[in-house]
């Protein structure tokens, strides 16, 4: 095609950038190098698998932002990116995993020619795609600038939700009903655990109608019996055996934008004390949904389902969720607020959580989420519409 | 299942682990901190979709390596590590993605009690990995130790590949065969792209016979058209038009080890000048193959594919290849030698590249590349069987 397909209209473009603005006025920033691809395709609308190699967007306090990447990424950023060519840059292919030059040579450059030599430059520390090796050339190359941390500063403005972006994840949750819905009919003792994967794949990417489907920033997470104590293992070959669960973290994703839903399968009759883990996790999922409302904390959310789970004698630790949305390998979360104890976020209308109450146990693990959105008044909406149990396969 | 189940022998892992103790006793180094997932599951067998949260692999001059990850990742360190649960370390839930708190104290703590707290200890500053954030945080907690850029140090031990690692790529490599040809057959005006990368997944993952396929380091690349002269684009939900070329850049994968293998469809009658760089990139693989021999350097390679090149009046820059095996998302390279003109790595039986002479021009992409494997005398050896040519389909 020889015109752009840009997913959202400029409006919403502009009031992404007019909002990260604001955020680095408060931080005293006079620009921002952006790493994180999620907040680059946020900003310029950016879409590639480029990101293995150094690229990002430079965002000053006024003007459209400017994309940087390797010269062959330049082409795809024309294609993508909802600004004119001049305002996306490339750099040569011998800068790339070169042991005598590094990329941030050439983006130091560009910083300088734009007048920010001396300025404060937030940069991402804290992310896959901000080594600490770009940092270290990135300050050595700019010695009267002043890198400040500006970890999560976009992740942040990216918290609520607008209009346009819940259409999207409601997309997104069609395509995960039916990745879900095809792993709960698959699953047969028998069937090779990669084989269950495969259709797992073809459902996503197929989509619903015209809903197409694109790639998770995760692999599908299957884990059967022991495995899925265990949190983060992926597939193999084994056949699916009797007497085991086996947890599907699966996400449909529509133009980036997921939805992330869990269920969890059992071949055979599931024990006594699963079920019981079940009917805790059940009620604890409503308790967390009804404390989901806007004003209320996150901390809510956590608490009130730990106080179910406390009541039915259950220990559990850690985290139980986290935003998302517009994401890219390898996580899908949007690493700003958590659903935790120690978490004190308010919610407000149009923020979007992947409430994920999972119980790993000794011996087995039980995942049942929900992608949830918070409303005007009420609690929280879960956006896929997929029954809320232990599904039990004989 | 309850016992391990791991992809080498134990020889293996103690070959390779002294191999790369021979590298960091040269580099005067006691101790390495290894944060890339390949380098880990390289020394370990560690596999997991967790690499989003900090993790590595500690390694000094004797004993066991220790795997040191998330504590819910801790777990499946234990169902995959060769080594025993010692040395398997989890660290609390409250450090992950918080503001207070960083994995790297927690890190520190373990390395101060292995008596590393004056060491000279090896970091991987060019990592997706290991962020700014974590190198800052590891050198605050660890005064007194000498952090020492250390990037690339284990990834150039996996450059020669073992008989086993060779068994693995030919397996992935059978898998690459059966997704091009799925790509191939599939490819029709009409079909939406995105029906077709899911074919692809489809027919990766299911694999071939009893070798099931793992996911891919990077997603399939399947441009189009004029989105073919961007070298990264992913798909979206378009039909496939008449009279366009879209080429395929998809790899097989066994237990994490790659074949990548690319081939360039044409639907409709190819234009003239894609027809004369057809024949030049096909002579010219010939001739790259050739001078892939061992005791010749990669520089050879990519001088005898581009003097062919330059005959046919065709001009191309760039890199036009890596060496390939195991590999973890966001990329199936290695990350050390390189085919390219500056590149003098001499060659050695053993050595598997992705030989990538990849045509990107104004108006259309064609691909056409090999995983090849060094060989102890004669050119190179192609290790998928398909015809290399560009797929004309009327």
């Amino acid at each position: 095609m020889s015109t752009k397909d840009l997913p959202f209209s400029q409006g919403e473009f502009d009031r992404r950038i007019a909002k990260t603005r604001a955020a680095m006025a408060e931080a005293g920033l006079d620009c921002i190098f952006v790493t994180d691809p999620s907040n680059q395709a946020w900003l310029t609308a950016y879409d590639g698998w480029s990101f293995y190699v150094h690229q990002g967007v430079i965002l000053g306090l006024d003007g459209p932002p400017v994309w940087w990447g390797r010269y062959m990424d330049m082409i795809g950023g024309r294609r993508t990116c909802w600004m004119s060519d001049d305002h996306i840059l490339g750099y040569g292919d011998h800068y790339v995993q070169s042991i005598e030059r590094h990329p941030m040579q050439d983006l130091a450059a560009h910083l300088r020619d734009r007048g920010f030599a001396k300025a404060r430059i937030g940069v991402e520390m804290e992310n896959y795609y901000y080594s600490a090796k770009a940092h270290a050339v990135l300050s050595d190359e700019l010695p009267d600038a002043t890198l400040v941390d500006a970890t999560a500063l976009v992740n942040w403005q990216r918290l609520i939700k607008s209009d346009e972006e819940i259409a999207f994840i409601r997309k997104a949750a069609r395509i995960s009903e039916k990745v879900i819905q095809t792993a709960i009919d698959r699953a047969e003792v028998g069937l090779r655990k990669n084989d269950l994967v495969a259709d797992i794949y073809h459902a996503g990417i197929t989509g619903v109608d015209d809903i197409w489907g694109d790639y998770p920033a995760i692999a599908p997470l299957t884990p059967s019996g022991i495995d899925a104590t265990a949190a983060h293992l992926t597939w193999n070959g084994d056949p699916m055996r009797p007497n085991e669960a086996t947890f599907f973290e699966l996400s449909g994703v529509y133009r980036r934008y997921h939805a992330p839903l869990c269920r969890t399968v059992y071949l055979g009759t599931p024990p006594d004390d699963m079920r019981r883990a079940e009917e805790a996790q059940i009620e604890g999922i409503d308790a967390g949904l009804n404390a989901a409302r806007a004003g209320n904390r996150t901390c809510d959310i956590a608490r009130a389902f730990m106080d179910v789970l406390a009541k039915h004698g259950i220990k559990r630790e850690g985290r139980m969720g986290y935003p998302i949305g517009l994401s890219y390998p390898p996580d899908w979360g949007e690493r700003t607020a958590s659903i935790r104890l120690e978490d004190t976020t308010v919610l407000e209308p149009g923020m979007v959580f992947h409430f994920m109450p999972a119980l790993w146990m000794d011996s087995w693990g039980l995942e049942t989420t929900e992608t949830i959105l918070i409303t005007e008044d009420g609690p929280a909406q879960a956006l896929a519409d997929m029954p809320r149990k232990l599904f039990v396969k004989d």
